[in-house]
């Protein structure tokens, strides 16, 4: 609590003034670094822009930086996290470390130490926001996330501030550049995964270990910070069904053009009568729908409200340049209210809620693309075709490539509308015949939510 | 100034209060009652997302509304504006009548009173932008403005927050759903210009008197707003060269699909070397551009940062519920200010620059449509290709659809890339011919800024 004496102060100032705000950067790879460079090069046409403002990095934090390094503007860069958090040349913290270990310690301390908070992290944001928001709102601080969902695109505005007076029906979209430009070149080269995840990774869009973004755990993530900002629950990210891309072939893609289509990775989440469907897996959406049009690493988000309709937001998913634009457009914004020592209006009001979303599957019916591999010989599609209407279910089609081999024959059986919980029952019987050299892979044919 | 005892009682409000905002509406159409409408169905929701800030509709106003009428919640329906702005239940003044004649009133009434303002008024911001924000500035009050562009798509929010620490190289796109409705049915149905209109104006997308939309000037007016956010400088919409979709015709959607193209109304502002290029009118695009894909009353604004890269927000650009979702985005966010008792941080600096932007032409070459419509006889082609080389411009290809009459016939010439001074000095030099029926349709074959 501040003094009578610096509260009649704090009144006077004028609304153009020139204090300074202190950012120090945690963690100093291609995002920390990007944001120290951005803020460097643009310091001086933001102080224009916020009727002076002056926003300047103070304190840099690499692990394992030598004695000697020096970042930005000639600024040491520290090995140590503590001596940014507890510096008294701080206002705010860049959290750019990643993870869920050190990036913890160092928002919570920051926090309690009473700086405000940007970070890029999904996977903290995602797995314990509601304890860091709790206990920011205890300090009156904020905490900026913009950046960690679909990098530079503001989606995380968007939901929690253009839609502040909608109700959203559905969240969803691609969200992982590095699994979209591996579907997009087997796509436009006819390649399988292996090759085309070596050409991510020579491309530099895929690290060493790629299974948080081929399996879908990095769009789980995303997703859980998009469904909680939209329909203002609680969730855990282990609660949220995960389906990678590994199981996805060329194959596929040949099936998916005769059906005049192509696969995405996308995750979704989408209010349904009996609670919140929420997913990360392939879909085979439509050549002419505008997932489709998505290619290579960019990430589009589509919002459904009650009352405004349908949007989408595209642009670059990740970089350090597009991630670290997010990063300062939360930095600028927090800056203008420390500047005036003016408390900010919590704008993420998602993650107070404690209470848990209700999860449930995708009820509403929809068309499904099964793709079987089997050691070809008599009977096999009757038997197929019996499991699936032991179910009550309708075959759309069935196609057959006619190159594919006897000892490993690849089809694929398009259903007529049906839920989730049905398909799941006649897939679960088709696993059980010993003719199946894989599982089936099942797809939903949708190109939007609800479609 | 307020007294140190009323600071005292400021500084000791706890963050989770419940002081109400009171909203007054001035003009009761379209926009004004779905604002009032989604707010009343929303108010609970909203309360609780803000951690307990009421926002309440107090006071309404339509012209000539009887005595007794009664909006939302029962409210009795005014017919003087002066009722709304000046009565002492009111906190923010929603301006919902258009125009820039009573509602420039209501506007400046309503900042001197001491009120905030929200307003989706294109033609007013564009025109009297810059003397309203000062105004406002004097004052420590908000004005609102992310419905004026748009519809319920953020963009304002995303140019003016989500970029505040990049600089912006162009912003550009479909920003008037009417006249890509028009487009849209022009395409698909090839019928003409004046068919289409009768179609918009059978669907509710256009005016009885649909010369704001289809000569381009709403468009105008958005980009005179898009370009003071984006380039942090001063215009006048009355500077910004602008044509309308009148003069497209079947035949130009005949020869734009041969040429794997169609047609869109384009709003572009782009930075180039001797400053900023701003027009309105329609421009070639490719079929498999983003740009052809925003059909029917649709909008999508592209943003390109130097630092972000190129996105992309797209949604439904007008109707009551959109734009009512979108007044009620900065209504939400000012009630949280006023709530607090807190003056709001400026976030649309780009209206406070008093210096001019140095406007351009467009100097970057690009290939051009040029079809012509002539009196057939020998000669034709010879003394147009002879007007297009004195200009040092090369010819890319020429194409005549064979259907076409002998006394009236159209054919079209494309040009390789050439500056806009070129070209215009050949289509000058083409106009003249005697053989000429009407002025020569020139069109940028562009499908994103910059190519």
């Amino acid at each position: 609590m501040r003094t009578i004496e610096e509260t009649i102060l704090i009144e006077a100032t004028p609304l153009h003034q020139t204090r300074e705000v202190r950012v120090g950067i945690v963690g100093y790879g291609t995002v920390g670094r990007a944001t120290a460079e951005i803020l460097a090069l643009n310091a001086e046409e933001i102080q224009r822009r916020t009727d002076g403002v002056s926003i300047r990095v103070t304190r840099l934090c690499r692990k394992g930086a030598r004695s000697s390094e020096a970042g930005v503007n000639g600024i040491a860069v520290v090995p140590n996290w503590e001596q940014v958090v507890n510096a008294d040349d701080v206002d705010i913290v860049v959290e750019a470390i990643g993870g869920t270990g050190v990036a913890y310690q160092v928002i919570r301390a920051s926090i309690e130490k009473g700086k405000a908070v940007v970070t890029a992290n999904k996977a903290l944001i995602a797995q314990f926001g509601e304890e860091l928001f709790a206990l920011a709102d205890q300090k009156k601080l904020p905490i900026g996330i913009e950046a960690s969902v679909g990098g530079g695109v503001p989606v995380i505005r968007a939901i929690s501030e253009a839609l502040a007076a909608d109700r959203v029906q559905a969240v969803y979209g691609i969200v992982n550049g590095t699994a979209n430009f591996i579907l997009t070149e087997m796509e436009n080269h006819g390649v399988e995964f292996g090759e085309a995840l070596r050409q991510a990774q020579e491309a530099g869009y895929a690290e060493a270990d790629p299974s948080l973004d081929i399996d879908g755990f990095d769009a789980r993530d995303k997703i859980a910070i998009l469904a909680r900002l939209a329909f203002h629950g609680a969730l855990s990210p282990a609660d949220i069904r995960v389906t990678g891309i590994r199981q996805v072939s060329a194959t596929d893609f040949h099936y998916a053009q005769r059906l005049n289509s192509t696969i995405r990775l996308v995750a979704s989440a989408e209010r349904n009568a009996q609670g919140i469907n929420i997913s990360v897996g392939p879909w085979l959406v439509r050549r002419d729908s505008m997932l489709a049009k998505v290619d290579g690493p960019n990430n589009a988000i589509f919002l459904v409200g009650e009352k405004v309709g349908t949007q989408m937001f595209y642009g670059r998913g990740a970089g350090g340049n597009a991630t670290g634009t997010a990063v300062l457009s939360d930095v600028v914004q927090i800056a203008k209210h420390v500047a005036r020592e003016q408390t900010m209006p919590n704008m993420l009001s998602g993650f107070h809620s404690t209470e848990k979303l209700a999860l449930s599957e995708r009820i509403h019916p929809v068309q499904w693309y099964l793709r079987l591999t089997v050691a070809d010989r008599p009977g096999i599609l009757a038997r197929v075709a019996e499991a699936i209407a032991h179910e009550g279910i309708n075959i759309d089609s069935v196609v057959q490539e006619p190159y594919t081999s006897k000892e490993r024959l690849s089809f694929v059986v398009t259903l007529e509308p049906v839920g989730e919980p049905t398909v799941n029952r006649a897939v679960q019987a088709i696993n059980q015949f010993n003719f199946m050299l894989e599982p089936v892979l099942l797809l939903p044919m949708i190109s939007a939510a609800g479609e």
